[in-house]
């Protein structure tokens, strides 16, 4: 719970979010802790168009900037006090991590696209039609007659190819394209950039998905794949978060199957199952029988005890969601 | 050499193809052997467009086509003697395999967006800007005044985006997106498309995959990975043609490595040997030392003896392109 709550969160027309940029000034843009592609691009493009209309303006990244991130970052000529805070890509400021407690209750604008925004903000400019928050600082970008210079766009690329797996994911849309095509006329770095985010695989992934390759288990004739990381292997390749993800988006993509299962035992004594499933098998109806939940292609649970022990406990609920 | 090469190939502008497909008619739309999504897409689609001209139209595709692009197929309602022959993503009549006997001196028009095609078509519509010959499809499809159904618009959307490798690939240009927006608008099944193109592997390619990672040797201070698979491995997986490309890719895209090469022992006693590098590293010299060639990022040569042998003759050569 956010401690003083606004009594009233305003939704703000595109028109009411210009006329807000144009009328405040010394602004601090919060990104999300755990930073991807589309809170930074949104920061750092944000920042810029802020500059470009002459304010003050920088970004705080509660994290740090992981390495790949780096070339994103713009510092300000100036240094300044803030005044006016404003939230990109966040929809909780719960995902404020160490700068939640300061800021939590002092965000004045939010420009979001999850739908699942909880309204934390005094103001909120919310378009979930969008696949990325980097689409809608675009959208913000040409309202306020800034142009889009290649930095921006670069930015601003950077958060929508990210957000839509370089343009695979469902959330993929004519105007994603259509913006990205305006981009792409700044001449941005799309190659550099595909390179840094898509067609890089640290040693520590490398790593894992073997000893990961190794474990997998078919079950139901090859209609769901088990995928178990145990802690040793996570100690022992020190792969990060991000490589972890990848190896859990592994396990569905297999010929034929359709529900995709991975177990990583984070913890010792715990282990966190993800389901992902295809059409129309419901990910979310598996692990609500252990007590967890998610989306219907993808969802997740807990279970207490060991790799094995949670594999039979899963393995049953899948079973019956295929009917075996 | 192609039998009755014609002694003047017409270039044509946009005009000049349109003209051409409306007053000719019962057509027969040529794709390449090992088909890939840019000729079958650019195939089906214009054999569409030309039906919606009322004309007859039908492809032939000398290889049959692969199970995941089966869904482009569409079959002409009525049968004819074919009168017209069209090329499309066909830069040598070479690459028309069992077809190109039959046909190679009969190709009226040829579509095409290779920079290297022969011009051995009596007339020919090139546009080497095209990421895909799909985008060169769509431009005709529009200056005819055909409407871009849905179907025309997944075969279009499917060649684009296996030619840029989901608009990863440096070929990726403004017009791409532009045009790919467009694509959207139809209700494209972009999602489906990309899982069949993008996100399913085959048992086969994760098990030559886990055994090819289990032979990686950095060498150079990590600067060069080289990938073994032996003809052992490629008979026990079974793995095709584009499961062993998948594989060759990997060894460029671990982080650090700037000369990824792969060893695949196709024939026992004859390695074949891909190397793909970073700027500014060029693979094309480092395999012409091994009377190999390609291109500056990606290069190729033959080296007779066992796959211990090739490695060592490639890693000079290596060695000496990244000064060591």
């Amino acid at each position: 719970m956010v401690k003083n709550m606004p009594a009233y969160c305003k939704e703000f027309s595109l028109q009411e979010v210009c006329d807000f940029l144009k009328s405040h000034n010394d602004y601090l843009i919060l990104t999300h802790a755990s930073p991807d592609g589309d809170t930074l691009g949104s920061g750092f493009a944000l920042m810029q168009i802020l500059i470009a209309l002459g304010k003050n303006a920088k970004v705080l990244c509660p994290d740090g900037i992981p390495p790949k991130f780096e070339f994103l970052v713009k510092t300000p000529v100036v240094d300044f006090k803030e005044q006016t805070i404003i939230a990109v890509d966040i929809a909780d400021p719960k995902l404020l991590g160490m700068a939640c407690e300061q800021y939590e209750d002092k965000v004045e604008l939010c420009i979001d696209h999850h739908v699942s925004n909880i309204k934390y903000s005094k103001s909120l400019f919310l378009d979930s039609t969008s696949a990325a928050a980097c689409e809608i600082i675009y959208t913000i970008a040409i309202a306020l007659g800034v142009e889009i210079n290649k930095d921006i766009a670069n930015a601003l690329y950077t958060g929508i190819a990210t957000d839509t797996g370089c343009f695979k994911y469902s959330n993929t849309t004519a105007k994603t394209h259509s913006i990205t095509a305006k981009l792409f006329e700044a001449q941005i770095d799309a190659t550099e950039i595909n390179r840094a985010m898509f067609e890089t695989i640290s040693c520590a992934r490398l790593e894992i998905e073997r000893m990961a390759l190794e474990t997998i288990d078919f079950r139901f004739n090859g209609k769901c794949a088990i995928i178990s990381i145990t802690a040793d292997m996570i100690e022992k390749t020190k792969c990060d978060k991000s490589d972890l993800e990848g190896v859990t988006a592994m396990a569905r993509t297999i010929e034929g199957v359709v529900v995709g299962v991975t177990l990583r035992e984070n913890q010792r004594g715990k282990v966190k199952v993800s389901v992902r499933t295809h059409d129309p098998i419901d990910a979310c109806a598996i692990c609500s029988n252990l007590g967890g939940g998610g989306h219907p292609r993808a969802s997740g649970c807990e279970i207490v005890g060991d790799i094995e022990h949670a594999k039979q406990e899963i393995i049953r609920y899948v079973g019956l969601a295929l009917k075996y």
